[in-house]
């Protein structure tokens, strides 16, 4: 992956730089010691690394607004980072720019339950949104795996889903406003606690933008009251192809489960060893999901698992505890980390039309073979949602390069079936060069004209999303 | 209402204008002759008429495409127009404009019911997409009252709702892709059957923004799966504010009904001696409707009726067959038309918080008495969209402008409460004025910036959205 070169003018203004963060910071919250930045030099995507100039931990709205007031003065690069989960180097550093983290903005500050909403900062970490209202009965519904790190200002960012949006929607179902600071450092309310936008619909567009028309430092997100119950079913397959086309035929029928999982062999394994699931043994695995009242719950999982026998499936096991339930989600939510411990992998991103699930796996198999590299596939299959998992040996020079490759024609499949790029992870710097696959030059430069009118000296998160040498003219007017 | 004044030297282009277009449409579908171009003189904001330079019916994206290109290089502004149901003027022609209309393109494209989508061109009317697809069992969600009649291209440009969207959210939560045409006539494919968007979500920025943008000639809905089953109840209470509080007490429980409506005495007394809907004498009327399996119903409405008795209604009335709740319906929908009958009426839009309902409908009720105008009220309480429908006598001078100054003064006290001027309406002309209450000049200023990027001439319906001093210059660029 090719790697934007740092502007040596920028690197000379460090001292000046560090010494006008420091005036409007506490001093131990601007961070330049090499050895410090060091901490900020990758995110989860660590097959790159670089540590920023420095990284700044502001504390409120207006100290980010002057620390990019400063940087935009200055001509310094700058990237926002929430908890550093970003699959796709969405995070990355670049060795001339200032990493702006918002860990410190984590307060709640404000709960309404007549209106279902909670106000937080948006340092705050996706699981503690929900633990912030639990107790009166409410949760916040989009729960990517990483939900115990992942900070919202990298979910608004992203757009982030889980396993649990198939019937909740992503975030952009669930975000209602933000507090946005722009480059120049002026503070923009978009959104509140009501339905639709006057005039355009900015939060929609902020949301998903990966952190490059603004710094956002306040959510208003909707909160939703606790089912009354809720039961996985287990169905297993003999074949990868069969369990899409069950998944493909639940969705036609119109039941729509709270989550619709997909796990192959190689996850099943891995992920039962390190999580002890007790999930059983076969070549493809649903966990299906349904929420509601009892009376509910049987009539759905009853719909669900008349068409599952369509289908022969060799395991049909209901959850028949409340621990039994918790142990298949463990499972699944610990299944990245899983594999990991036993693998370096990549983590692709992609979403196809659920009609094609069948005909998507049956050629990311093959595929698997002409590279010569292992997958595993665990994902949201509900809604289209996919995430290859490549297995491959950093140490094995050439690997990196081959599983790029393959990843690659596997997105480029998603988009030929009429999919996406990306469902979740965002683009970043993982998928910049593959938006020429899903956009022609006009459309990422409509795309880029609209980061123009936000940040028009091109200085917020100016690496990511689009490929560098369709940025590059607007980045070296940035430099 | 201030209009912009027509630029002559538009109007002396007329004659070149009229054979360029003829150029490239069948003769018959450019209406150039002033006796003819009346049709499009109006939207269903009747209190403003102008007729404009031409219109025209373009009946494929490509003559669409050519129309622009020709308006475009000759600086003449263009005015989309769906089937002209819009209640805030957002089809409203200037004399100097060509009115497009998209009528013609009303063909489905393509109907995919594994993946739930059906691809449409977008003058296609909104009930008639659910035509399309009933048969299989399956509808499009989104239901403005205008159903019958309102286009789907009308729906993108206002993201429009209607009483069943509590549960199915409006039309921006239903939109997958569009085809959509920029000023200079280049033609853009934007999003697709499948979820999320690479690079920025210019879907969710392209919906609502009034045709300023680009013309829609083709969309991607989602289509639902039709409900086995569905029941409406009436719930009548004694006073405006007690069913208010009853509607946030349902929000507030967590309950989701596909719709809750909520109608005055003037509204009730009228639909009911229009459409016959055999509703109670009361008050204020809820109209709750819950669907699924009979089970589901059963259980929900419990749940509901048990929240209703705690504010002790005058009426709890299930419905007992289809055709009942027909009837009610019936009666709903017919709502605006019933008050029109017997009346001239400006219908507001404005969402607040659902839990300030009983305080809003209390405020609006004092400013009736203040400003000496009769309000009904008849709106989605679910989602907290007010409809307030100001009585004033078009014949009697001055009546207007109070019935103007009154509406204004009810969607300030929908900003102030922390909602929002527009629910589903739009802003179009009626409420350009009033972006200021809502937003400051930086925050006009990056949505105007926006559409310097799409349409940079301003020549796309350019007198809406924005207040006229506001947008004045650069629309004198495009003049």
């Amino acid at each position: 992956m090719e790697m934007p070169t740092p502007d040596l003018t920028i690197l000379a203004k460090k001292p000046v730089l560090v010494a006008r963060l420091k005036s409007v910071l506490p001093s131990d919250m601007v961070i330049h010691e090499e050895a410090e930045t060091r901490a900020y030099e990758c995110d989860a995507l660590t097959a790159y690394k670089c540590p920023p100039l420095a990284a700044v931990l502001p504390g409120t709205t207006e100290e980010v607004a002057a620390v990019l007031a400063i940087c935009h003065q200055m001509g310094v690069p700058v990237v926002p980072r929430g908890s550093g989960t970003s699959l796709a180097g969405g995070a990355l550093p670049t060795a001339d720019s200032v990493i702006l983290g918002v860990a410190r903005l984590n307060q709640v500050l404000e709960t309404d339950f007549d209106n279902r909403i909670i106000r937080v900062q948006s340092g705050r970490t996706n699981l503690s949104v929900t633990g912030a209202v639990e107790e009166d009965g409410f949760f916040y519904a989009p729960d990517p795996s990483s939900q115990l790190a992942c900070a919202i200002a990298g979910n608004v960012a992203m757009n982030s889903g889980g396993a649990h949006c198939l019937k909740y929607g992503v975030t952009t179902n669930n975000l209602l406003g933000v507090t946005l600071v722009t480059m120049d450092g002026q503070v923009m309310e978009i959104g509140g606690a009501h339905l639709d936008a006057a005039g355009y619909d900015l939060l929609g567009l902020i949301c998903g933008s990966e952190g490059q028309l603004g710094v956002v430092t306040e959510a208003t997100l909707r909160i939703l009251p606790k089912p009354e119950g809720a039961r996985p079913v287990l169905i297993g397959f003999e074949d990868n192809e069969t369990a899409g086309a069950c998944v493909a035929d639940i969705i036609k029928a119109g039941v729509v489960p709270v989550a619709i999982e997909f796990m192959d062999r190689l996850c099943i394994k891995t992920t039962d060893k390190f999580a002890n699931a007790g999930y059983p043994d076969c070549e493809a695995l649903l966990i299906v999901e349904v929420e509601g009242s009892e009376a509910e719950i049987n009539e759905q999982l009853g719909l669900i698992l008349q068409i599952a026998r369509k289908y022969d499936p060799v395991e049909l096991r209901e959850s028949k505890s409340a621990e039994e339930s918790a142990k298949i989600w463990l499972g699944r939510k610990s299944a990245f980390g899983a594999v990991g411990q036993i693998n370096d992998y990549m983590c692709l991103d992609g979403t196809i039309p659920v009609s094609s699930l069948p005909y998507v796996l049956r050629r990311i198999g093959e595929m698997s073979a002409e590279y010569g590299l292992q997958v595993g596939n665990v994902f949201h299959a509900g809604d289209g949602n996919m995430h290859p998992l490549i297995l491959f040996d950093a140490n094995k020079p050439g690997d990196l390069e081959t599983c790029e490759a393959f990843g690659a024609d596997i997105l480029k499949l998603c988009v030929e079936v009429g999919g996406c790029l990306t469902g979740e992870h965002g683009v970043g710097i993982e998928k910049r060069d593959l938006m020429r696959a899903q956009f022609g030059p006009e459309d990422l430069e409509i795309q880029m004209q609209v980061k123009d009118v936000f940040d028009p000296a091109w200085l917020l998160n100016p690496s990511k999303v689009f490929p560098l040498a369709a940025s590059a003219t607007r980045r070296a007017v940035a430099a």
